[in-house]
């Protein structure tokens, strides 16, 4: 059986020198690194060169390369700034000497405050729903009755790894979820089906346990270009968001459908 | 009457060496600038270092330091990678030694292929509706029925000036409007506010003229720690999705309403 590192071995950075880390839980076979994964170690090792009571508030990443499954993988963070009330840290992801991924990401301490949701989601009791099984996410436990789909667009999600009680970890933990599916699935048919991811952002508005149970939603909005692009709300069990998540994808296509875009002059 | 620049002024950049512009389209008296004229001319530096087919299809930022109206703003691009399809840059802008904005932004051609918008908006009839005025961007009309609020949430925009039928300054145009009202206006009320923006991302998903109409719909998410976060969306009149908008902003609290948050233990 393949050796698949569990989330805690991912998140296990060598600290190599001031603002640079390797990640070097690989896999038993070669494969297509998993974006999530990338996402999660750069944000998790330029947290670490921020100070403890700030937490990430917010990533930005770009997958500029395939990366594989059983090399190292080195995080070069970049301190951008460190103000009165915020972190600013950029990450490149290398593998054999090419950035596979960049990211900036944002850190502050929670302040006290106004706290609302435009919206509650509606939650489905989880007992009676199906498992759905990730065997390269071995960590994590899925619940959905998007059971007709190759991929969930709502679902419960936890790790049934115990996870330290750092939010830093948490955060990062999240990150790496965030990558699972796509909303896209949800516009796809036999003409067209979401491919690699192009960029991924998260939002962490709140502190999230990710060895609790969470509900991810994900929803799609529009396909065009060769490209496609869906947006995710994250909710704790009782009901508060904890985490958005916007993602654009290659859409690619099996059989075109209607001709190049082009730029009409001015009417 | 004090001076302020038109859209064209704001993005005439300056070719300094390759890969470096300057912004020189300053206002009459020192105000903050605005987060929109930023990225805006952010992105159209980038877009400068890019093959002319190649068009922008997302950029994420992010505000690091209030810069001024009255001093120009330089624009360093590095070039990340010019692959098969996709080129990707990195842009901070610079004001007195210092990085008031980072921007990543990917660029590609759009290709052939699947066409479809998860929803359609309900567009209003834009001739009954009252002008929105906006003194510091005389460049665009709003026609919106939000006079209630300190901003409007749901409007039509154009460009007054005829722009170039230049695909990239349309975009970054675009861009330029992205950040001129927040959907945070509807989570406000007397004890709290939408403040300074923390981050800033745009996802082009079709081309689009400015200077034609355009409908632009935000919409509030969450308010937590001190930060809110809201989305947007952008359609043509024709109601295909042109752009989709995602921004944190800080969330002013006057009277403090809940304890700082903390984090459990394991259960």
């Amino acid at each position: 059986m393949e050796y698949v590192p569990s989330i805690l071995d991912l998140l296990d950075l060598e600290y190599i020198e001031e603002n640079l880390y390797r990640a070097c839980g690989v896999f038993g076979e070669p494969r297509r690194l998993y974006g999530g994964q990338v996402a999660a170690q750069a944000l998790y090792a330029a947290g670490r060169t921020v100070p403890a009571e700030r937490l990430p508030h917010s990533l930005h990443g770009y997958f500029l390369r395939q990366g594989s499954t059983v090399r190292p993988t080195v995080f070069q963070v970049e301190r951008d700034r460190d103000g009165h009330s915020f972190s600013a840290r950029r990450v490149v992801a290398i593998q054999e000497g090419e950035v596979i991924f960049n990211m900036s990401a944002s850190f502050a301490a929670p302040r006290a405050g106004a706290d609302r949701d435009a919206a509650a989601p509606d939650l489905p009791l989880r007992d009676p729903l199906p498992r759905w099984n990730l065997p390269r996410h071995p960590s994590f436990e899925l619940r959905t009755s998007d059971t007709g789909r190759r991929l969930p667009v709502r679902f419960w999600l936890r790790s049934v790894v115990e996870l330290p009680a750092d939010p830093l970890l948490h955060a990062a933990v999240l990150a790496y979820t965030s990558d699972l599916s796509t909303g896209l699935v949800a516009l796809e048919d036999g003409a067209a089906e979401a491919g690699p991811s192009l960029d991924h952002a998260v939002w962490f508005h709140r502190l999230a346990r990710m060895d609790d149970w969470t509900w991810h939603e994900l929803e799609p909005h529009t396909v065009s270009g060769g490209r496609g692009w869906y947006t995710g709300a994250v909710y704790a069990a009782d009901g508060s968001r904890v985490a958005s998540i916007a993602q654009e994808q290659l859409f690619r296509t099996l059989r075109p459908v209607r001709p190049e875009p082009s730029f009409g002059t001015s009417g």
